[in-house]
């Protein structure tokens, strides 16, 4: 299967999500103090009515409301001390006409109340009653049983990436665990003659790996688990057996080599060799990451992505189209988007997605986006950028001033 | 030492700064692809020139540029092909006038080589030689040794928290290691007698654990490591105990009781016995997180947190206050606002430091900000939530429509 049009982002996209499907994406159960940064497969429900009951909001005494009316500054009404609900306790003594409960924040009100008097606005007043300097309403100072959250009701939505304060709701609503996607095991390959691993000393006409660092890091980001990071040489049948190993392996393949075109030519052979249905992308209409290439393997479901060797390229198109897609997938919602003023011109290739990363200078109100440029600052475009512009498909450029859409690197 | 009049936001942060010192903040040296998300500790350079040859950028033929003068379209410059390097390879044979060698792209450019042209623009011609049909410049399609970066430059700078792309940059400039913050030992503790772990059953008048959960898991997204989550009754022998244990074995011990005049001073008064000097804020000028106790144990080291009951105010306080304190000491940069159209009037409480959660509702070109209200629906603030407004200290209100910052959670 062999496709030489490029395809634009929005193809590849579509085409990556219909050829792995949904049943690409597995799932798991955890237990939920381990589920941050996971992203939730499942509508979470809570467990309990929180409150569990009818709850102090202040110090006070719990009282029936209407023993309450017409009180105020001048005017007490007087209630009779019946007891005290202790924290954690359930207030099991029910109350009567006439008399008050004292309850601490947080507490239980006793059956027949419906109202709180804080405790500023009560005097011990002969032997075990008070005076109440204040009328209060039902519901007064209360929270009902299940105002905060139904049993039953939904708390997180599928698709959401668990953040602290999710953790500490689902807690909160009873759920100790919860169904996530499963992380993706992730094999990350560099290709090419002149890589060195990092590790090694450098010797002249090569040059430090960069790529499966970089991808297998962002990979950690999303959540995924990286089994394996290999640097291995242009030899057709040594990269034949590194990628049937990790086929194996692993969920997703990521190979990134050079640009020449023989190893572009490689990649794509040996994905038709290795895998069926095989390639189903063959170069984007992205700029850079043309030279990218997608494919499937439906026996072993493997995805399989040989991605551009300029190290921002391969960064941006893991992210905007395997990383998106999954997101699709995953029913995620979309990133927040920071909006920023473009702080120069710029010329956009018409015809093609245009990716530019920008470095975003604080102002007042808002943000400048500075265009990082340079033809082979490849190093500091990944240090200096917070994120990246991603153009329409057919815009010929971006105007001084005009706002941007900045996708910010997580 | 008492302090009874509350701090502002700031006054409470540089204290927490002051107290702590940079002393603090450990720093470990640890590998490569270990390091994200975490904070750098030193300004990291680069160990060798990137790149370290003068590197082609295309597949073509190695020249000296004055040797192609003149040549177009129609007039080709006959040159004499001496050779081909190899990827990866050293190009030892030095190049002579009238003479080309074929280098790959990425490939090193032979000695006295000075641009490449590409293949396309070439042609075999006769035994050995090419007709180059264009005129290339001197540094035509070639990166010169170091012109990406040059040995000892900086290419990160302290304080930068690591995302992936600088896990990549490092590597391709020869960095193997790197100076991070050591992560804090973190211990969260929740007490109350109405408190529950998610794992009990539910009994009446009690309510399941919400901040050790988010406290937890945000302490982590901020790079910490949790040695201990823990509920405790209000019994004070009994928090004694675990506090004494939490500051031998921690570096920040965070605290959130109830609401309760008593619980707010127990915390307090055991900070007091336990530490010294103990504490040095008590309740701060914000809404909500009036309720918050800082102090410091200056012979363990400890940093000691009293957070406030409410889940939602516990997780802003803990960063605005104890991360973005931390954040300073280890030169850390802002975090990136979103500004949003705010969608309705809103009253602040002047005089405080509001803190208003939000949604971030997607508009053409921006985002509304919709604070999300209610008088108790802790659990939805925290679950529907964005980010957060953080309000001038005087500000009386926003009016519908005008901008605010925001500030994402993580």
């Amino acid at each position: 299967m062999k496709l030489f049009d490029v395809d634009t982002v929005a193809q590849a996209k579509k085409k990556l999500v219909d050829f792995i499907g949904t049943d690409f994406l597995k799932t798991e159960i955890i237990p939920v103090d381990s589920a941050l940064g996971m992203v939730c497969a499942e509508e979470i429900r809570s467990r309990i009515d929180v409150p569990g009951f009818l709850r102090s909001t202040v110090d006070g005494y719990a009282v029936i409301a209407k023993d309450t009316q017409g009180a105020g500054e001048g005017i007490p009404a007087f209630l009779k001390v019946a007891g005290e609900v202790l924290m954690g306790q359930q207030a099991d003594r029910p109350i009567s006409s006439g008399e008050c409960i004292y309850v601490p924040t947080g507490g239980m009100l006793p059956p027949g109340a419906d109202a709180m008097v804080m405790v500023e606005y009560c005097e011990p007043f002969g032997a075990g009653d008070v005076a109440v300097y204040n009328a209060v309403s039902a519901g007064r100072n209360t929270i009902e049983q299940g105002e905060d959250t139904r049993c039953g009701a939904v708390i997180i939505e599928k698709g959401t990436v668990m953040k602290a304060q999710h953790i500490g709701a689902m807690a909160s609503c009873g759920v100790n665990e919860v169904c996530v996607f499963k992380p993706l095991r992730v094999t990350v390959i560099s290709t090419g003659d002149e890589i060195l691993s990092p590790r090694e000393d450098i010797q002249p006409g090569k040059i430090y790996d960069i790529n499966t660092y970089s991808i297998a890091a962002m990979a950690e980001t999303y959540g995924h688990k990286v089994i394996e990071k290999a640097v291995v040489p242009d030899q057709e049948d040594l990269l034949f057996q590194t990628f049937q190993k990790a086929m194996a392996e692993s969920d997703l393949v990521c190979i990134s080599g050079g640009s020449s075109q023989g190893k572009k030519d490689m990649t794509g052979r040996l994905i038709d060799q290795l895998a069926s249905p095989g390639v189903f992308t063959h170069g984007l209409a992205l700029k850079p990451g043309k030279p990218t290439i997608l494919g499937y393997d439906e026996s072993s479901s493997t995805l399989l992505c040989g991605l551009p060797g300029h190290p921002a390229a391969a960064v941006m198109v893991f992210e905007l189209i395997v990383m998106d897609a999954l997101a699709q997938l995953q029913g995620r919602r979309e990133p927040i988007y920071v909006y920023a003023d473009m702080e120069m011109n710029l010329g956009c290739d018409a015809g093609k997605t245009n990716c530019i990363m920008v470095k975003l200078l604080p102002e007042k109100g808002g943000y400048t986006a500075r265009p990082i440029l340079g033809k082979s600052g490849l190093i500091s475009v990944l240090t200096e950028a917070d994120g990246y512009i991603v153009t329409e498909h057919n815009l010929e450029g971006i105007k001084a001033g005009e706002t941007v859409k900045v996708r910010l690197f997580r």
